[in-house]
């Protein structure tokens, strides 16, 4: 992997660059749609080539309980099982072993938890989340940490942080594949001296790319990006920055603005699947009564397929009648113009007016 | 509406046409897929014209009672509403009202029926009828008929079937759009004098087209290509034959042979929703566990979008998981094979090898 810094916003730490793999160049800052059965959802390969992404997300957790690394592995990799051309990036399966594995125990050789598909138990240690993804082989691949959740006692975070930078120094000396760059996950909650030890701990074992974990956990937003505030001018200039599990507009701005290269999130495709959908001026929910005689685009500015082919009316009827295609339009769009939002922010670092098309974005969505 | 039949096979009544509708050109035989809600299930409009669809079925019933069909009007009629620009058949409701609809009541002026959406009381006449596919605006639109349910007393067909002629003549006094052609649908049972009474009284009225109805709901096929044998022949030569809500490979087939020039299915699409998926060599259960590690398409022979792109564990995975793609990848899968199937039919009808290819057809498919 090779990452380059192109531009940088005079009057804040926003930048654009270019992360190169082996599937392909990714302009940055970049929003990473999340496939997390390795399939984003509704949507084949080649719409997401057509709305322009460039990398997705797919999840370590889901892939290893099912379908099986293993068997993924023998279709060739997860590039070739979903037929994606793009790149990928893979978590380490941390996140969701806590959120939705069940009865989980920690301890410092790994952790067992149960599978939330069918109560299964499971060993997960740094090392089999690397070996898993090697197995799945995205282009970057994520050290194996601890999330832990909003709010969290000093106590508890410091023992977690700590244990989570040992594992990512495990992480580093399992990894194999050349082919592959691994990113640390700085953590820590919302404890500054946690957090500044965490990234200075894991920028002295080199890392490829860095991650910001943790965060979008239920804490405020202003917590979040006050942790950004500290956290991201600790971490090398030359290398991507990546704030997980993040993609609102707000905190893709806010994100940007204090220097993050990379995002992604759930959000805009579930909040399609239940009916809202981002236009120029805020959400909209077309699931809603209100739009069952209107016989425009879900968003009038927007150019995707979606707006220029089919009516709120329409969707709205879809969804309501609970067919799949209403499903897909709304996430079609969704995705698209949160990758075209973030493709003019791209623009507006290059042209330097950045903060001018934040302020311009948020006077018609709206601030919240 | 203009029809023209272009060839004529030698040892049976199988027939290629052209039926020209004010949104383009159809060859016959033709399979119609159906888009039941104003969408064919999983499927865009976009995908549909792929495909090769040129005329898809949408049902009366289902649009009366959502959206609503003045609300379709109010879109400018459905190719509109739901964006497709090829030919469209509105079915009458009947079928549904007696199939779907509860508590319903039949007298000579119509059909009282509780809604399956939420159980409001609703009345159905033929003009109604009529009325309402106006508003949807197909350009081809069927008579209010009774499909009696198999078996019944041959008392209960011949008034029933009596009825639908009556209500088949209010039918066309009642219909206004002349950029609609309206077709008659022949009923009567499994019983040979009815059949062809109503056959005989239909053709009398003059109708654009004519649907040999209330077939394939549980009788032995056998019984269905009995029907075909004696009603057939009784219809003009020069107009469409449709049989109506069949649409398996065998069936077709066997219609077209019989001098059926249209079809109609949900077959393909429901199966395709409940993984099986049909191959040159029979229909396949994609959802079993013997596919997890099979990496070929789902019919190795064919050369739709799908199988050239994803493989068979793939697909099972995504079903397995219950992932909307997986949906969208079979339905694709049958709707091609389907209508790829009925074009290989016509060019063997027009080359006269029609029932070289039948044989040829099953004795890979499997016969059953």
């Amino acid at each position: 992997m090779r990452f380059e810094v192109l531009n940088r916003a005079e009057k804040c730490s926003a930048r654009t660059g270019l992360l190169e793999t082996y599937h392909g160049i990714v302009k940055t800052p970049v929003f990473m749609p999340v496939g997390t059965q390795a399939t984003v959802k509704t949507m084949t390969s080649e719409e997401l080539e057509q709305i322009g992404a460039k990398i997705i997300l797919s999840n370590t957790y889901h892939l290893y309980l099912r379908p099986g690394h293993k068997l993924i592995e023998e279709a060739g990799g997860l590039h070739k099982f979903m037929n994606w051309k793009g790149s990928i990036l893979t978590d380490s399966g941390g996140y969701q072993v806590f959120s939705l594995g069940e009865l989980r125990e920690i301890k410092e050789e790994g952790v067992t938890f149960r599978s939330h598909i069918d109560g299964s138990l499971h060993f997960i240690s740094p090392e089999m989340s690397i070996e898993i993804q090697n197995s799945i082989g995205a282009d970057i691949i994520m050290a194996f940490d601890e999330c832990i959740p909003y709010p969290a006692t000093y106590e508890y975070a410091k023992n977690s942080v700590e244990r989570t930078t040992r594992w990512a120094e495990r992480c580093k000396k399992h990894h194999k594949r050349n082919d592959q760059a691994l990113f640390g996950i700085v953590q820590g909650g919302l404890y500054r001296d946690l957090r500044e030890k965490s990234a200075k701990d894991l920028v002295a074992m080199d890392f490829e790319g860095y991650a910001v974990g943790g965060l979008s956990v239920g804490e405020p937003k202003e917590c979040m990006y006050e942790v950004l505030d500290y956290v991201v001018p600790l971490l090398p200039e030359e290398k991507p920055r990546y704030l997980m599990g993040v993609g609102s507009p707000d905190s893709i701005f806010e994100g940007i603005q204090r220097g993050i290269d990379m995002f992604d999130c759930v959000l805009p495709t579930r909040i399609a699947r239940h009916g809202t959908v981002f236009t120029a001026r805020g959400k909209l929910v077309v699931r809603n009564a209100t739009y069952a005689r209107d016989f425009s685009p879900l968003d009038p500015e927007c150019d995707c397929y979606v707006c220029k082919n089919y009516t709120r009316a329409y969707i709205r009827h879809l969804l309501n009648a609970g067919e799949i295609l209403g499903l897909r339009l709304t996430t079609y769009h969704n995705l698209y113009f949160l990758l075209r939002l973030v493709e003019k922010i791209r623009e507006a670092i290059e042209g330097d007016y950045f903060l001018d098309l934040k302020e311009e974005f948020f006077s018609k969505y709206g601030y919240r």
